[in-house]
């Protein structure tokens, strides 16, 4: 996948330990997926069944992560718009409730969610990071991913924290990165570096997310660290607006997940005068916050669940940003659009028919299509209407690995863009069994 | 698939043919999936490929039929909610404004949508309709489906029309029902006969859809016929009534098509005192609709494309109907939990998490999940969390190609029911390429 570049910013490697004075590590805990059947209901089975089942030849996969920081942190998140959130939500959201926070703790293979005990075991991980850390229970961040309704058994975690502790390094992000991975075939983090005066501020993250994403939501579960100065209420503003306009313009499936958080630490080392306004300091900080998330928002849109292709949606010539961004939505989490991505077949008309279901307000007859990507550009409609075009010109752009749809309604000045990916076999075979 | 009875209403075969009074037939006239590529844009060139490129050997599938009732009938209908909106439905609701009609027309393979000369051509095919059968073109209902945004050539309907015609008879519906399939595997046709004072009444129809399917709408082309003596108000209502219940809460993939149509003609051939208000017999020929497409309804989400399975969603004791339905539609919409049924795992979670987002208000420490199929019944959730089940016994329950999820919100005596399928490779395949 291609980056997209923004002058003034530079991009950097380290994810969450791009930025000074943040360290990370992820370790195998050996968290399982396991049902709540009759035989093994007790966290002692759980317990029991991690502890004797690895086989010592199938290589373990980092199931928990921490992130630190060398201080106490301003700190932001957003939330899933689940009604049914995950207990790690409820008890971060509390923790974050005077926007500081110093540490992480995450882990992936079980949600923690709809379990009576979620709450408890959610403030126990807490707990638990906070002691080995010195810390208060209450800097402590906490967020799951998996499977839900399953209980969460804290003994594999309780017994790893040590050695995750021990091993937090200035460059752990990458084992960090992939004990946050679920279906995610690819690592996804990304840093940018850019001047505020005369500092140099850098502000990096990693995303988890492949499937049960979608937009009007957090989207999946993302971290990010910045050394920037910024107060905790500049920090939600700017964290709250860049979510709006990336991560909640990608969809690859349609479900909105429980579990989702984005979550934003500042640290202040960079030694930049605090952006505590609307400044001009605040718009650079936004710009680069936009940087890394809409290369986020592509990475994880590339790496659904089972796709070949990004797809980005542009919609433009719109009378406002909301109908540009509804017809936008509307397309790319069509079910039907999304196979015949993955044909590479230029069936228009389940555009027109994803744009008429929106229950947007545009004039049908001023709408235009094209497709384009890395091979050209092709106009498929006009007015409306079909209009002549190379099929065999068509199938060669809709072949590329990123491509573009772009939709005109004629009709104004706004536009906005959705990404997505197309629908495909491997997306039914990962989701037809997850859990085993 | 197992019909679901009614006392008091008799199934009998013989779909839009089962009631006194009305013909049928079907034939192929030779209608292509054609792309409007450079080189084949003309419909002079569209005729001439129909005319030339057919193997001889290669079984040719029915694409053109006809409904026409022995006297002009009370005719009602309803339409797709999509904003872009099929050219034939535009010139049936032109000619159903004085709620009268004598037969129907309608093509599949193109669904004449999204074309500059679209209005203009279904009127064509009314205006030949009515040559061929001494009627006047508004009383002619015209419908079509298939790829949306390719001209559709009159020379085949035109030519076809004599053939059509001439075959027609009182048995005709499989040719009839054979003509409107698209990527539908089976037939969907039913009729049901039941008693009104000393006269029987016989109600019948079929169903034509498989994929683009999704509540909210009227969904896929329906055409009912019935002898009752009604009047086209009262057959209105009966109508957009029994399709909020039944066709309205059927989603094989969330994609509502631009030519919907579910029109029921009337002949008044039984002798039954006419039906013109709210009484004993208007709920009498009501429950017969219902038994019918309810029935179709079923069938319908039953043969989604690719699907191996119907899933029906019950959801009970809620605070009120709509958001039992709201809900239930919600779960059968999602992919992940459909991606799962294909699995038959019993992976509850994703049923919680599209409750969760369906927006709907409800207490989620009161919800429990239930599965049931031919093979018994499980409890999987009480009180918002999992409980111990067996895993075996639930694949068992989920391997059945009939699967029922319970939902019971604790909070009411509300409820409501919705049909899906699972989604499988099969979805993905036929729709990769469905033009070719």
């Amino acid at each position: 996948m291609k980056l997209q570049t923004f002058p003034g910013y530079t991009f950097l490697n380290g994810g969450v330990c791009a930025a000074q004075g943040f360290k990370a590590n992820g370790v195998c805990c050996g968290l399982k997926h396991q049902a709540l059947s009759d035989d093994t209901v007790t966290e002692q089975n759980l317990a029991a069944n991690n502890a004797l089942s690895d086989d010592e030849n199938t290589p373990k996969k980092n199931d928990l992560a921490m992130i630190l920081a060398d201080c106490p942190c301003h700190t932001a998140a957003v939330y899933t718009t689940n009604k049914v959130k995950g207990a790690p939500i409820l008890v971060t959201r509390k923790h974050l409730k005077n926007g500081l926070a110093q540490a992480v703790i995450v882990n992936s293979v079980n949600a923690n969610t709809c379990n009576a005990d979620g709450e408890q075991k959610a403030a126990k991980m807490c707990e638990l990071a906070a002691q080995a850390l010195g810390l208060e229970t209450e800097d402590i961040v906490v967020a799951s991913t998996g499977v839900i309704g399953q209980v969460l058994p804290i003994e594999p975690i309780r017994d790893a924290i040590p050695t995750l502790v021990e091993g937090l390094s200035y460059d752990g992000n990458k084992e960090a990165m992939q004990a946050i991975m679920t279906t995610d075939t690819r690592e996804k983090q990304i840093a940018v570096k850019f001047r505020l005066g005369k500092k140099t501020v850098t502000l990096g993250g990693m995303l988890k997310g492949s499937g049960m994403i979608h937009p009007n939501m957090a989207t999946t579960l993302t971290f990010l660290t910045t050394d920037c100065a910024i107060s905790s209420e500049m920090l939600q503003l700017a964290l709250s607006d860049v979510v709006r306009v990336t991560l909640n313009r990608v969809s690859v499936d349609g479900d909105q997940s429980t579990n989702d958080m984005v979550c934003i630490m500042a640290n202040g080392m960079a030694g930049n005068s605090e952006i505590t306004n609307d400044t001009a300091d605040y718009a650079a900080f936004r710009g680069a916050l936009y940087a890394v998330m809409l290369n986020l928002a592509r990475m994880c849109a590339a790496d659904g669940e089972g796709a070949t292709k990004l797809i980005e949606c542009v919609v433009s010539e719109a009378p406002d940003e909301q109908t540009a961004e509804t017809i936008a939505k509307s397309v790319i989490e069509s079910s039907l659009f999304k196979s015949a991505m993955f044909g590479a077949d230029a069936n228009w008309g389940r555009i027109a028919c994803a744009m008429g279901y929106s229950s947007c307000n545009y004039d049908v007859n001023k709408v235009s299509v094209d497709f384009a990507s890395e091979k050209g550009r092709i106009t498929v409609a006009e007015n409306g209407c079909g209009i002549p075009f190379s099929e065999n010109k068509a199938k060669e752009i809709l072949l590329e690995d990123e491509v573009q749809v772009l939709i005109s309604l004629g009709d104004g000045e706004a536009a906005a863009v959705a990404w997505g990916c197309d629908l495909t076999y491997d997306y039914v075979k990962i989701n037809g069994d997850y859990r085993s």
